[in-house]
């Protein structure tokens, strides 16, 4: 099942390492993984998607729970969340294809960040499922290259 | 200084431990980190954003391009290149102070994304810059929780 795990760290060296060699260690390979900063320099934020069998998933979350430095592990799989990945993709793009790459980019509300003689770079936020949408479309005028944050995922509010 | 820097590696399990290792090894902080999929599912990206001695990142760099499993390592300091960070974040949110924090939103192009009885969430992709100048005018109402994926880049076209 896949996992959307968020933890919250004290922003030191090394923290990062333990965990994702305790992941690693257990045999998991990690689909995507964000790291940044919260509201307070001294803690950041590491969001992890992991697909894998459950019961040794909750082993894990547990010994990421006892690193020290570690200060909360949050299982999103039962929440309430909201999720949101970003990616940055440069597509292949003849000036007289433009007006159709702009026209996929809107749909989706991807924005253009840069054009090139070439090609453009469209800059899109959103769930995974939207972002393969788009890319499906832009396959076809060839993908050069593509970026992406990986997920990171918030609490819903109470209703 | 601070670096961006894009490495390219095999998806498979272990090769991110690794590489936290080997920067907090040297003793680097990782500003965030951020690895998600390619357009080949065989392929990840890492992107890291560290600040520290130039000529000590240099050797780290290098040591990074000969792990097992890199494929290529690009230091986008000398480069034209963008970057793009994205933020969820929950802001305390009265009924009657909704008016003002969706327009605070609009300016900088922030998405509404749900809404709760006393707060609601905002998604916002930008510039590190363009977050914090939003993140400043709604730290007054209550930053309830923010989780950024950390910065990634991808190289202009040619003009």
């Amino acid at each position: 099942m896949r996992h959307v795990i968020s933890i919250l760290v004290e922003n030191k060296v090394g923290v990062l390492a333990r965990i994702t060699s305790l992941i690693s260690g257990r045999g998991f390979n990690i689909d995507s993984l964000a790291v940044g900063e919260t509201e307070n320099p001294a803690i950041s934020r590491i969001t992890i998607v992991v697909k894998g069998d459950d019961a040794i998933l909750e082993q894990v979350r547990k010994q990421i729970g006892k690193v020290i430095d570690v200060i909360k592990v949050i299982d999103f799989t039962n929440e309430e969340f909201v999720e949101r990945d970003l990616m940055l993709t440069k597509v292949n793009c003849p000036i007289g294809k433009r007006g159709e790459i702009i026209e996929i980019a809107d749909i989706f509300r991807g924005k253009i960040i840069d054009v090139g003689q070439k090609d453009l770079i469209i800059e899109i936020a959103g769930t995974e499922d939207k972002l393969e949408a788009m890319l499906s479309l832009l396959r076809p005028y060839g993908i050069k290259e593509l970026v992406r944050t990986g997920s990171i995922a918030i609490a819903r509010g109470a209703k």
